[in-house]
């Protein structure tokens, strides 16, 4: 018999998600008691949930899972694990419910996308082509006065989690020297890792390249405030892709209006960005609508992930490809 | 006693070139009668010619090598070797003469920047950022219709020279398939530098981004007609990063306008391009005024190749880090 | 005030775990209240239990964790979890007791072993060392009738654990085409990994190489019979690496002693091995007395972990450098 | 018309050189006059030799070049460029025939059997299945008392050519620090490839795997005699794989069999060995009866660069697979 299995997107839809040969895969394994873009019938819930197996969902609406026995896993498919403010996770932990999250499907994406978004900043290609269609580009040696390229640099990474993991190989070829900040991490763990520990402020002042890759948490509120921002070195890049938490947004723009340095930015501390915020139109900045992590063929992997997962506890096995819940990190998250 | 030698950058400078510990090694290696933006008076070369063992130069204006009777080699700083209609080769080869060109130097800083538009384009960096200063800005999913990651795709080489060996290592961590074109070469060479050879329609029609990587020759005017760039897939990216004499250009800006396929274009046909030139405004293009390969600090590898090079040849050494001029292909470039 | 801690390397001792600076660092973290290669007397641990923050063994031994109220995290520093049989581990878990093994520190130095050995047998240096100092060397090509290289080969992983992601990379810069076999794995996720899923059957018969990486379990004992054995390919390597429990060793002594294929052998299934086995006179094999994952230097990645672990749990993270039980393995492992 | 082409293996066989695939290609660009192993019968020669396009041998035997007024290339396969004894390089310079050498067939094999010897050296998998077959092996750490893995550790290469370059990405993945000793060689070059230039000295008192990659030349022999090679660390490991020329053999087998350091040799003064040389019976010895470059299947390479390169010839293009005579280089190679 194969186990019940609810799947509720929530604020994705089940087309974003998955490939048909992983939902394919998902209804050979499961019986899927539900599986549309809409919530599940409370009467239909209330009737099926004890025998439940997996919520697959993109926001929790399940109440206590003292009251879902037979549950085993709850993969998110919206990108975070869901807050400890709505699921107890005391209670997941002690009935050995694993909660899953999609996060590492985004990895590489936003990998991608920074080192696009570090070279349309660091090579002006924006820059390069907005003059361009204006009629005003310079040419050659002329249009390459402020620019640089990645090979040799140093480059800093603030934040050594899954994202600078999964943008480290896509440097590798740049042959750069990899700097990080963590203060989570031992040093020794980032030396085992092919980078260079360092404080923060050695990094701001040295790389010439700085990714913001830092998870948001109760310790990081701006961090990047503006004495740390103000040791970046003139023309260096500063690529802003995890979360603007991390910096304190204001003086980031102010300094790049100023043109101290140059930057290119993913995250807003408000989204929509208001339409007369100063950043819009900062000079030598690249700006995007928080589009780093929603590139549909890849959001997709987040169903292979789940259905991988969903597979191996099927087969008595701990998941593989989602990021499970750990207690010690669960709670101080923002 | 240290042998002569005459530098004349010519279109480029001394401080362009060479790096103060490359020029210092120079005047170590060698007697530099001449090092100025300036041409050698021609009293003074006359002086000193019977005896120079090498003319580094980005323009050859020193007439028959014949009148040279101790050159060696002819170092070139342009960027190609100099035209058969300026110089005889026949002679340099006859007499032992190296012409040696600086266009390895180009190839990282061409293959970074073709690497960062076709980012630009298939993220859509450059039209999500030029929407962001109009306000019009699409955030996440809705301004992801059309983007696409590289990882997994299917990228072909149009050319597999010196910049295709450049830029596959860049593509290496995206696990990208690799097809390449190039007539000029085997099969079996092909596959085994680890590309799949192709024909050019079959490449044109299966790329998702596309790289047109080949050197001007006779062979390839306007290779890439209306029939051939009609195959690329819609949404396809096409990068024109080496020259614009390989493709029509009026049918691209064509193709383009009507939002076939995006593009990213770093050489145009006519440069500085007509204000009025349609490509300016087309939709989903990144342009950029023949900027990959002039940045500032790598433009210096090409001193340190020059010294490099004149030091193998007086330790009795073949060049090892320019690319010498070949009887089989001096005479067939454009 | 510090965290009390027990340091007892049971099998091992603490100069072969830890290098000097992990020490240090154990020390000015932690109080560690034990830290002798003998078992802490009974009494003294008596009098310290109820407040030990972790205690580090190679060998648990200390009872109940109920009784131990504080206790976070066993670091095993022994090379596998404590067996389920010695260990309450569903205590463990309710408690959040983090149970951490040291087996990561191993998959290099044995990932590098199992390649040297696979060139020992491929290319047979051990046998044509053999036969130089018997003064029966045949040379050059002469030497060589037999021998293969890697370049290009298809290569068949039967596990894809730890120990196989740490071969992956030594065997990437040979362009080898990887396949695996394993069962407790969803094809997807090996195809994410970039290798081809197989079956056993198709990866026996079609590998030039077969290396043995997967991990004991109750299923997988003498897998590979005489059946799958025989479908190994005339002159291919077998590399057993991981647990002689996996092969049933007669078999395969049978087919090496016939010349059926080439074999390397880490692993027996009695070790010491008795010194009648025909193992040992079998030709074309290369024996190694168990001798892959005891490497010294290599062994005191195993203290910098356990400190990395315990100075991340401190500091209210995961581990992040050892391997934490999972509730679905442990009970599994043989 | 198909240009003329006379094979004569000469050392080697057709069959030993040429892939079906290949002599297939050959025999459709070409008309080959002759393709057997045997020496082409001198009347048949001289009746054709007005029209050779090519000759493909393993070792000239065709007299000067000036009766062969249609000659273009001459591609070896023996695996060296013929000495400048029998070929008048002059002569072939002058009538731009191209002077090519198999010798990158090489590479890849060579650079897999120095890495398998310094494994087998490093881990003692010789020593350790020598002592197995007689039932004296030590196990686990008491068989690693002087071993090592090449992790993180400091490697020398003794020359930087063509073989070293091969050696290179296969050592990558061990993330080693690469020092090169080579003096023909600027310090700039080495240093833009990646690896640290180095004197001797330095290399020899601070590698623990040292690699001899030089080829011979007038100047280097004996290069490392006994004030070089007494600065080796106690327990690093020497690999010598491309020339015994470069060596004072006498004083290497000295102090390997003084246990000053290991050795792992695939070359050797004199082939075969007489068979009461000592290093035969030395300690910590790995001896290969140069086998590194004659494996079956990559010989055959060879046949593959040869029509490579002849396609390209005839196509107008440099040969780019094989190595081409250099002028400055022919006539001072032992």
């Amino acid at each position: 018999m194969r186990p019940p299995v609810l799947l509720d997107p929530a604020l994705r839809t089940v087309e974003e998600v998955f490939e048909r040969a992983d939902l394919e895969r998902l209804y050979a394994l499961t019986e899927v008691v539900w599986g549309r873009d809409e919530v599940m019938p409370p009467e239909e819930f209330a009737a099926r949930k004890a025998d439940l197996f997996a919520i697959i969902t993109g926001r929790w609406r399940y109440g206590a899972v003292q009251e879902l026995p037979k549950l085993r896993a709850i993969p998110e498919v919206g990108g975070r694990h869901p807050s400890s403010a709505v699921l107890d996770y005391a209670d997941c932990f002690a009935r050995g419910i694993r909660v899953l999250s999609c996060a590492p499907a985004f990895g590489p994406m936003v990998a991608e996308m920074a080192l696009g978004m570090a070279l349309a900043a660091s090579r002006e290609i924006v820059t390069g082509h907005v003059a361009f269609t204006q009629g005003q580009e310079a040419w050659l040696h002329a249009g390459n006065a402020t620019t640089f390229t990645l090979f040799g640099q140093t480059v800093g990474f603030i934040g050594y989690g899954g994202l600078a993991r999964n943008l480290q190989p896509l440097l590798a070829p740049f042959a750069v020297k990899l700097l990080a900040y963590d203060p989570w991490l031992p040093r020794t763990h980032l030396a085992a890792h092919g980078v260079t520990p360092a404080d923060l402020e050695t990094l701001l002042a040295t790389s010439q390249v700085i990714f913001v890759l830092a998870i948001p948490s109760r310790e990081n509120k701006a961090l990047l405030d503006r004495d740390k921002l103000s040791l970046i070195q003139p023309g260096a890049v500063f690529v802003l892709i995890s979360r603007s938490h991390v910096v304190d947004f204001e003086v980031l723009t102010e300094l790049v209006t100023a043109r101290r340095f140059k930057a290119a930015i993913d995250v807003f501390p408000q989204e929509p960005l208001p339409l007369d915020h100063p950043i819009r139109q900062a000079p030598g900045v690249v700006l995007s609508a928080h589009r780093a992590g929603s590139v549909a063929r890849d959001l997709r992997n987040i169903g292979r992930m789940v259905v991988d997962d969903i597979e191996a506890l099927l087969a008595g096995l701990p998941p593989l490809a989602m990021q499970v819940a750990q207690p010690e990190i669960v709670y101080r998250l923002e």
